[in-house]
């Protein structure tokens, strides 16, 4: 058994794959080469074996405990991440003759829209592009089809750092369907407002490699013929996802997380604990006087991505430079919008944000 | 940094996921932490790090190496094992008004076939199910279609314990298509023959997880317009296994034993290992006088799965039972055939399968 050594972790504010807890961590290395007494890794392990049957029957029992999720929902471990999701949600929920509805919320939700639209029609309810998606769409902004097959938008916006506070309504009858993937079982949540919820793990629930996906048992019922097997919810909701070779460690190391989360005190805590962090990055750009410029508006703020920028490019290429050099990682801005964002997903600790929020106070300090 | 420790490996007979070479395992270990003093671990790095650009490159290049896989193929690193490549094959590789040929030599073939035939035309270019799939069939057997989009086959029948000799010879113009996943990289093999190879990762080549496949790049000129995303092997080359996020860790650790097999000497080197834990197996069914009886024909024997029968269901419950209790794991044969499979993949040590072999004379000296 390998002792638990003194290891330098560096501030990991990346936007996912991201932070892990250092207890799962040290857990999975002790387990590495004999799990539970099998003589075997859970790498090498058969998906049909009784201690993977435990190990994943064990990760969908803390799932639905964490988040309350009932009987009338199945709960699937799949692979593709979210943007094979992109294209399944619209391959298995549409009905003849209905389009869907797609709310755009940032380049996620439009790239989920451009693959709907691959198969058949799809409009845009909302849409806060014209402001460099800055927030998230109002209720009453949206233009909803009563008859739409679904209405589809995305929790939180991991690029431009906005989150809705509350999920949009959907009319009467519409199953709403969310992707979750960047702050999927970071604050409390409920499920029975949504008809099918995916998220990649990468973020908040453990490592790439295994999407989550929660859909509502009558949803399966539509699903049409012929799809291909791997692509078909109601199959791989039957097999228990299982139909072939799941991401085994992938989902082993999810359990662990899960099992952290309710140790952690479960959905309530760390929606409190998220909160504080994001608070205290929030409270130094707020603090600065315009030297920290949030992208997001305040009532679209996000817990899990925090963006912001500096006077000019320079400055902020100071920043980063500065930051990595004193053990601060992944905090550069998306290609596509570039800027600074910090990642504090469930893993990422408190010690990390403070210390970030104090590097940006000295930051600021000797540049000021 | 842990130590190596003394472990109780169990014998891993398993059909896949599978045993993995304990030196990988115990680099896995070591690195789990802190990989290479970026002061995370591989589990929490981003896809899109100078880090983890180096290992997937390096991935990719070893495998080249190992293979002689020429620029005029790209290399992918994708999700959702052989049984999305059944559908993506189709697919991508369909051409208007052509056909696609399969032969079936096994259960995993005929679901490739069933998944062609979800999306259009595909036939029957000879089947050995007559016979139970006791052999693969022979060039002069196959009812070829000179038109055909590609010609498919299966060079392993992991449930049968059959192996093709040599690949099947297609009609001039038509690509061979491979699903290697249970005896890629066990021996020299000429990509040059084929146009599009792929393999789950999970029997030879590392973790469950990510799926290799190797497509020759004129074919991807075929790819129609208008698949998903996730699907469009054109748009996964172009991105190189990067459009969305790859299944880092397994990526990771796919490297790790591609660089064991390079210091194992080699496909020339493993080939021929595979080879003399193959005959000590078969040697052992030869001199049982028909206590054991081997399911495959003699020529079409593989050298990954072993599989035999007894005289009857209770004496291969009393084999597996006592061989269970003697250390030996994953010899139940296949739920559909049962029977007994000893799988001796790549990283299946010689140790294992001379126990083994030892295991089956001691039996049935003692039942004789």
């Amino acid at each position: 058994m390998p002792t638990t050594t003194a290891v330098t972790r560096i501030h990991n504010f990346g936007a996912g794959p991201a932070a892990l807890p250092l207890s799962v961590l040290e857990r999975v290395r002790a387990e590495l080469l004999d799990y539970a007494g099998t003589g075997m890794s859970v790498l090498e392990m058969s998906h049909r074996s009784a201690a993977f049957e435990a190990i994943i029957q064990k990760a969908e029992a803390e799932l639905r405990s964490l988040a309350g999720i009932g009987p009338d929902y199945a709960v699937l471990f799949l692979q593709g991440g979210a943007s094979l999701q992109f294209a399944m949600v619209p391959a298995n929920l549409r009905r003849d003759g209905a389009s869907a509805d797609y709310v755009l919320s940032g380049h996620w939700s439009k790239a989920a829209l451009q693959e709907a639209q691959k198969q058949g029609r799809a409009r845009v309810a909302a849409s806060t592009e014209a402001s460099a998606f800055d927030r998230v769409p109002a209720q009453a902004e949206l233009d909803l089809d009563d008859a739409a097959a679904y209405l589809h938008y995305t929790s939180n916006n991991t690029i431009y750092g906005t989150q809705w506070p509350q999920p949009p309504e959907p009319p009467p009858g519409v199953p709403l369907v969310c992707d979750a993937s960047s702050d999927v079982l970071s604050r409390p949540f409920d499920m029975t407002r949504l008809g099918l919820l995916y998220a990649g793990a990468q973020k908040n629930l453990g490592p790439a490699g295994v999407t989550l996906v929660l859909v509502r048992r009558d949803l399966l019922e539509r699903v049409p013929g012929g799809l291909p097997a791997l692509l078909d919810y109601r199959l791989l909701a039957e097999s228990r996802s299982l139909h072939n070779t799941p991401p085994t460690f992938a989902v082993y190391v999810m359990g662990l997380v899960l099992e952290w989360l309710r140790e952690k005190g479960g959905l309530e805590a760390i929606g409190e604990h998220n909160e504080a962090k994001a608070a205290r990055l929030y409270a130094a750009i707020d603090r600065s006087d315009g030297f920290y410029r949030g992208h997001a508006q305040a009532a679209s703020r996000s817990r899990m991505n925090v963006t912001f920028r500096l006077s000019d490019e320079a400055a902020e290429k100071a920043f980063l430079q500065q930051a990595e050099a004193e053990g601060f990682d992944g905090l550069k801005g998306h290609r596509s919008t570039g800027g600074v964002r910090a990642s504090i997903y469930n893993a990422c600790p408190e010690t990390s944000v403070s210390a970030l929020a104090a590097f940006m106070d000295e930051f600021r300090r000797r540049r000021g």
